[in-house]
């Protein structure tokens, strides 16, 4: 049976497993799921082992646990390891979700939920084109499955696991579903993945809340202060200001950045899709070099003082911000999260308290196109999508990618098929039905393309 | 009787009463609490009934409702106006309270809730006082009560008010108390009050929150921007940098500063209280002139993007501000408030929107120490405190005082009593049994000076 043949006499099934998986709020960074994760990594291990794996297991690491699948054909051959996420980023605000994120709806061929694309859809891809291949007899190389639950916060306990079984682990290549392409119909593999640094900031002013017509004028308002520190990181022009940031930044070769010019890029649709009259960022790159080959600086959240209804006079005693770096090659995530601290410790005034401490973090990664791989990778999408994917360096981190290079020493081919419309970490998170069909297709292509 | 027997004699009906009015939590800025505003107004009339006035009625504003209440001795004889507030604070944030904010817990000699000093505990002093003058005939004035509801938010519908009833609340002098004092060992009165303007912004980035890696350096950050411009408010000795801001503010004479200087004043103790290391303000000023005699900038509240635990990378689609204003004589709330919208609109970078409104605000207001009711106030202190009382301006906000002024052409005398350490606005609010005895033998003090 031809896969498209087989993808529709399964698809009622298919639909039921995925949403099995969605329908479990396995929130990371939130640790009153754990019960949840618990229960999302036992679920992967069922619908492993229905696929056909020899083994499964939910095995234990420092932080949430890991599921590791494997299905060894022949010790010869060569094995491909697949890596996804079963863990989902928070839902707030809930009020901006049209249905309810852990209860899959499709509409329109579309299929919304938290999951939907980032990362329990994509990942869920691997499990049905592996599933395939094997039932036809297709496969011409061993597949092992690490399937974890702590992506969105960082891979706490991985690196760590990974450097415990590196026999386990052992492979020739790995295979990731958990990125977009530039669109759905100029299919497309990331070959770059920006680093990251992540910290929390606390400012304190007063011991207590202050009514500010007593003390307003006499005591430094730590919102106030918070808000110069974090204004100071940028200048008018989106430059990071903080001193050596650039000092590791990899310039970019001119062939590299007329590749990425060449990538068909809509400004008045990107616009419109994010609903901004006018972009901004650094200046002397265009969009797409921003958003791919430079780093960045955003506030991820700030909240302090007064934040209900009306006018409360208060000179606020906290201040928080969730501050963020996305960061590229060479750029290394531990040296600009020290960076980060002792510039706050440096720069923060003696009139407030300032504790800042980094909690989350990764490094970069770029994949050479030439690897046997990828050059299976790229025959995949054009069985799937009727086109040559474009090679393209994205945004996004997996901060993950960068250790299994560094630990394991195996390079990771990131077959993604997400969209800019997914919405991954926002409200109303989806992906269309269509793009899921093509995904199994173009992971079989692979398949088909790849080993002994 | 003496005043200090009958308060003594009278000592468990004056807590009972005074509790019953803070156990109704009439938070005016919030609109769930309608009820109890209205339970809060009906007691206040049954109480004032009780202290033997004439008439007492709960009157409909186009906001919260006003007590008013009438003893009229001899229409020939002088009136007092009384003027208090009902309503109170919000008492986020509720972790930090030791206590329920509305049981009252006398722990100490401290009592402790929300409103205990700001305004129902000094509210309260006047009708007690106000009770035992008319008990023990020695009023040689009439008196007239308006206890209003929306005090904390800018008293709304309480000038309309006035406008409609001015010969109702005719009178010759405005008793307040709802003001503090130097310390519990240094009684003064305070002589003026800061205006207030107080804006809400919103900035927009993003139509929804973004994916921080694949959009982060291409489109704005709200939460960057909206720390940007209220950095930029500021320079860094403290001065306000809004065009025009300075234009109308009062030059304090060098006699006025001077005696504002010889307030007891110990920096040590001051710090310790606030629980900062080092204070923080416009050069060139003392910390009483400061908070006293000029104006200043606050950030009251901020908020936007994801505030959970953990690390969520998000670009956000909103972030939040509270401002705030205090102004001195001759500052026009009004003038400020646009000039600050004007600068918000014409400031703001066309990558984000903003929307900034004016949400409460006030006059400033100076009272001349040379009126006979002054004089019969300062005669009020003496009695209770053994001291004459120092004329100090300060810097919280009445604004309807300035509105009396403006509207019925009567002065206020601010026959305050509340201390530093009674964090009012804050967790915890609490005042000294030992100062609301005091406080009621000095307004005592005040109707045997004056009148007929």
């Amino acid at each position: 049976m031809d896969i498209n043949s087989y993808i529709e006499a399964h698809s009622a099934r298919f639909f039921e497993e995925l949403f099995s998986l969605i329908r479990i709020p396995s929130i990371s960074s939130d640790s009153s799921r754990r019960a949840d994760m618990e229960a999302c990594a036992a679920r992967w291990r069922e619908l492993l082992l229905a696929a056909g794996v020899d083994r499964a297991e939910v095995m234990p690491t420092s932080a949430a646990p890991v599921v590791f699948a494997e299905k060894i054909i022949d010790p010869a051959w060569p094995t491909v390891l697949v890596y996804g996420h079963y863990d989902v980023m928070p839902v707030e605000p809930l009020s901006l979700w049209k249905t309810d994120p852990f209860e899959p709806v499709v509409k329109d061929g579309i299929l919304y939920a938290r999951g939907a694309d980032d990362d329990k859809g994509q990942s869920f891809l691997q499990l049905k084109a592996f599933e395939y291949v094997l039932h036809e007899g297709l496969l011409r190389c061993n597949v092992k499955f690490i399937i974890e639950g702590g992506e969105e916060i960082g891979s706490p306990g991985v690196e760590e696991f990974c450097r415990e079984h590196t026999d386990l682990l052992k492979a020739d290549v790995i295979l990731v579903s958990d990125t977009s392409m530039v669109g759905a119909d100029i299919p497309s593999i990331t070959t770059g993945l920006r680093g990251l640094s992540y910290w929390q900031v606390e400012v304190t002013g007063p011991n207590h809340d202050l009514h500010s017509g007593i003390f307003g004028g006499a005591v430094a308002n730590p919102v106030n202060v918070l808000c110069k520190m974090i204004a100071a990181l940028t200048d008018a022009d989106g430059r990071i200001t903080l001193p050596g940031f650039y000092d590791d930044v990899e310039e970019v070769s001119r062939e590299e950045r007329d590749m990425l010019g060449a990538v068909p890029y809509d400004e008045e649709k990107y616009k419109a899709n994010v609903g901004v009259k006018t972009l901004f960022g650094e200046k002397g790159y265009t969009t797409l070099e921003r958003t791919a080959i430079r780093p960045t600086f955003d506030v991820c959240g700030i909240w302090g003082g007064y934040t209900g209804e009306g006018a409360k006079t208060v000179l606020p005693s906290k201040a928080y911000a969730k501050l963020s770096c996305r960061l590229v090659p060479h750029q290394q995530h531990h040296k600009i999260e020290q960076m980060m601290i002792d510039h706050f410790n440096r720069t923060a005034p003696d009139t407030v308290q300032v504790k800042i401490e980094a909690i989350h973090g990764g490094e970069s990664y770029v994949c050479p196109i030439d690897l046997p791989a990828y050059k299976a990778a790229e025959k995949g999408y054009e069985e799937a999508f009727g086109k040559r994917p474009l090679a393209v360096r994205r945004g996004g981190s997996i901060p993950i990618i960068a250790v299994f290079e560094q630990v394991l020493g195996i390079k990771s081919i990131l077959m993604g098929f997400g969209l800019e419309s997914d919405a991954t970490h926002s409200p109303n998170e989806n992906i269309p039905v269509d793009i899921l069909h093509k995904g199994i297709v173009a992971i079989v292509g692979f398949y088909k393309n790849f080993g002994h």
